[in-house]
């Protein structure tokens, strides 16, 4: 048997996430069943992260087991023919030992948001980032996400859904950044709760528009009641962009 | 009567190209239809240029004239209301005097078409970039364009079906930049003939390859021949940037 590791790539829009679902086609599906297609074997693949509907990634890593004889670039070249034509690929295919574990081994993912901050509506980026009318404050957005950084308990921030055994986290970094018309928020922490990025990202968009001050956000934290944060920004503006281990 | 200059971006990918079809959408009768659903009058919408099926534009620029007293940001947001949900959006309208026509007061056309060079196919970027897969040498294929580069008679890179006059064009620049994985190359002049941009871009990809010197492209020039370029690109890649007036 070998495992292998994954970098996975994927245009989240016409999943239901990561994960098998029965209600639509998830990432993981695709994968496990181009596995099938490759070499006969029905596996399991585990990922860094469930990412959930309509979210992208550029860097989401997955591994596999495999008990046919193949190497790590025959994998990536096979399972990208049989994933054909979802918008699904292997970025990178590395021979990993058996003690890496795609999630358990994962020391921090970084996740980005993208906003498309101008007077105009989307078209080519329709579906890959949030459309914000207003001139978003953006310095003002990145002091005030400042005050999420570090240890705290995010239950503010952690959708109802959320299956986490602790609502406490670690955020090691939330930068908001303007490049032009586009900001891209980035968060990084070892793990995140279910639609964190998102709500935070909704709050300080409250900022960014000048209804909500860093104090505000200190007390949504503080309030550890999620009604008392802003609102979760949908999902295609989320990028799994890394997975560090 | 106003006319007003509009600056248009579009996502190519389900729309027959820029103009009227009987056999699908084109992105000229989204934006004929949201004039006359905004004021009640029937219009003509006159482009800087007719792209094709599935090219994309990021500065289209076209005309019109309306009737109804108005002014030139309310025109701006109410054709955006109106052509939702399609991928077509006004990012700039302009107040301009009659004299100004979108195609024929326009001094000069820019075009860029993207490469993702790379052995994983494209996910995320599937119809907004062609994929190659062999590592390209953009510096071959940068100073093999500089051989296209000037007033030419363009026959061999022209679409057997192009309408226009004389096959004689003007090149003002066609650079090729890599950075990382994306190569983009930029085509400038005044006009161009049908196909021309894409049928360089085939070209310049057999230098990329290895498979043609920047002699071999000067060669196919001289030919006068369509058969002895290279193939016409996938639209995907092509995007209409700009327009100079």
């Amino acid at each position: 048997m070998s495992r292998f590791k994954l970098t996975i790539e994927y245009d989240g829009t016409k999943f239901v996430g990561w994960q098998r679902q029965i209600n639509g086609l998830g990432v993981q599906q695709v994968l496990e069943e181009a596995v099938t297609a490759f070499c006969g074997e029905t596996i399991n693949a585990f990922a860094a992260g469930r990412t959930d509907t309509g979210v992208h990634a550029l860097g989401q890593v997955a591994h596999i087991d495999i008990e046919k004889e193949t190497d790590a670039d025959t994998v990536r070249d096979a399972l990208n023919y049989h994933m054909r034509p979802h918008r699904v690929v292997i970025l990178k295919s590395e021979s990993v030992s058996e003690d890496f574990h795609a999630r358990f081994s994962a020391k921090e993912r970084i996740y980005h948001y993208k906003i498309i901050n101008r007077r105009s509506p989307l078209a080519i980026q329709m579906n890959r980032a949030l459309w914000v009318s207003v001139l978003l404050d953006t310095d003002a957005m990145h002091e005030a996400a400042q005050v999420l950084v570090g240890k705290h308990d995010f239950t503010s921030f952690r959708a109802v859904a959320c299956q986490a055994d602790s609502p406490e986290k670690t955020l090691n970094a939330l930068d908001v950044v303007r490049e032009g018309e586009t900001v891209i928020i980035t968060a990084r922490a070892r793990s995140f709760l279910h639609h964190q990025v998102r709500n935070m990202v909704g709050t300080l968009k409250l900022v960014g528009e000048g209804k909500w001050t860093a104090k505000d956000v200190s007390d949504a934290l503080a309030a550890r009641d999620r009604s008392a944060a802003g609102m979760n920004v949908p999902p295609g503006g989320l990028y799994f962009q890394e997975v560090i281990y």
